[in-house]
């Protein structure tokens, strides 16, 4: 596989995590496979629409519909392979794979933001952080569970370190942005990843110590 | 009334239907009119909107302003009308009448997604589901309620099921869309209306059986 | 400093006080500092990027990035400065502020979309209302929180009032619209100030009486 390829199968592999998770978390509100569906395909798309609908741009899935049957088969298959999807290894798979796809969509999120000269720099940092958390808020919105938002865990915060080096190591090497690019989604992963490995939470000084 | 005037009127009474349910299902809320106003409206034309922006077409009723009149004057009816809108015969008049919305939403939704060649055929059903629900989930969010997506009742079923039927029937008979379009709708519309008399649910095998 | 000056700087306090706020709003939630400030310019941006979706618009804050600047360092400030921010004076002066955005955003958002010809005259009043409260009821929405729809606070009305009386105004004195939109948005934040002042409720014949 040359490169292009290589990113557009780990942006499957993302959306299968997404989706996947998504069904799982939905599960014990007893949803039924529709509200399954609905949540795998919206937590999997949500993000990238709403970033396309600020870009002013055509939905990205509008042109390539594999996303929307990706996550469309992923919810079936995990709302129906519930209990075999729940085992500890599988679920576990499925976060990392969730770390692969948030960090290759916050950077991807990026550049498409700096491909359309968008509010540049900040632009690309709040349109990368949409594609990559969007859907998982809007699922919990829908779900009616606390958002991501809400929880100390070190989900949204690699994402940021991730996607403010992209847009510093661009400036400083103008010439190698898809390798910058590259490299920073994997460095957003592995910090995302030792977060799951060792249940690293957000350090204490980001934190409201109350003293009431 | 000639079929243009017919869908016209049915588009309207499903927008008083939408707005009348919105209020009706928000008073336990004690909510005032002002938000009564706003749920009406939200959940009258929000679906169709969310639909508009994703098609990057400009919103259906900017040039059509009755579809917020009527929602409003609905709304603002139910408001105060509460004791005589809840009796139990004129609650279900509007839910029958709700089902005429949807039934047509759908549809229409699917139809403007295809005349604009939108990411068929995955598009138009999204699409249609999104003009139909849209305004309702909405609605149940913002009102802090469970969103349809969480109740087993028959809802999005019949609507997914109508807007595929139209879907592939089109393709079979190119030359007569008007006529399945409206075929579509009605069958929508009854397997709505049966799942409302007949108190009808999801089937179980689209739900999860929790063997824990 | 001239008016459009004035305008500016008012515009940033509300930014100001908006993110501010927002920030004092989710604190009992056990934020961490990236949620702290997503809520932020969420809630400081929200509903001008909602209005101008809905006007098929470039989003306002893309040419202008001082709006996410100020919102950015405003959650921030609002986080670690929360006992400080949260003590009674600066907290009340917070509200006055936010009742100098909300009024400035209402006329603003009207006049966008008199400027885009779009729907008169009822899409310049939702619009105004949108870019005023549409934040606002985001950030609840991510929170968790009831919405201000749900409260029965004097918030929207006042806002309300002013748009209305703003559109009425510019028919009658087509010559005087920058004169018109000062006097209504200053009239609209009077009555909130006064509704912040004597805690005022919406009027009695706006709720509904439960004679169960």
């Amino acid at each position: 596989m040359n490169t292009p390829e290589i990113y557009y199968t780990l942006g499957m592999l993302g959306t299968v995590a997404f989706a996947v998770t998504a069904v799982l978390a939905v599960i014990p509100k007893q949803i039924d496979l529709f509200g399954a569906i609905v949540m795998g395909i919206v937590t999997a798309v949500g993000g990238g629409t709403i970033r396309d609908m600020i870009l002013d741009a055509p939905v990205f899935w509008a042109t390539d519909l594999n996303y929307i049957w990706v996550a469309v088969v992923s919810s079936i298959v995990a709302f129906y392979g519930n209990q075999f999807m729940s085992r500890k290894n599988i679920y576990s798979l499925m976060l990392y794979l969730d770390a692969v796809g948030i960090a290759m969509f916050v950077i991807q999120g990026a550049e498409k933001a700096i491909a359309l000269d968008f509010a540049q720099p900040v632009g690309p940092v709040l349109l990368g952080l949409i594609t990559a958390i969007g859907g998982g808020i809007t699922r919990d919105v829908l779900a009616g569970n606390t958002t991501l938002l809400l929880k100390k865990e070190l989900y949204a915060l690699p994402l940021t370190f991730g996607v403010i080096s992209y847009l510093i190591l661009i400036q400083i090497f103008p010439d190698q942005v898809k390798l910058m690019g590259t490299l920073c989604a994997t460095l957003t992963f592995f910090i995302r990843a030792a977060a799951i490995h060792w249940k690293l939470h957000v350090p204490n000084w980001m934190l409201i110590s109350k003293r009431s």
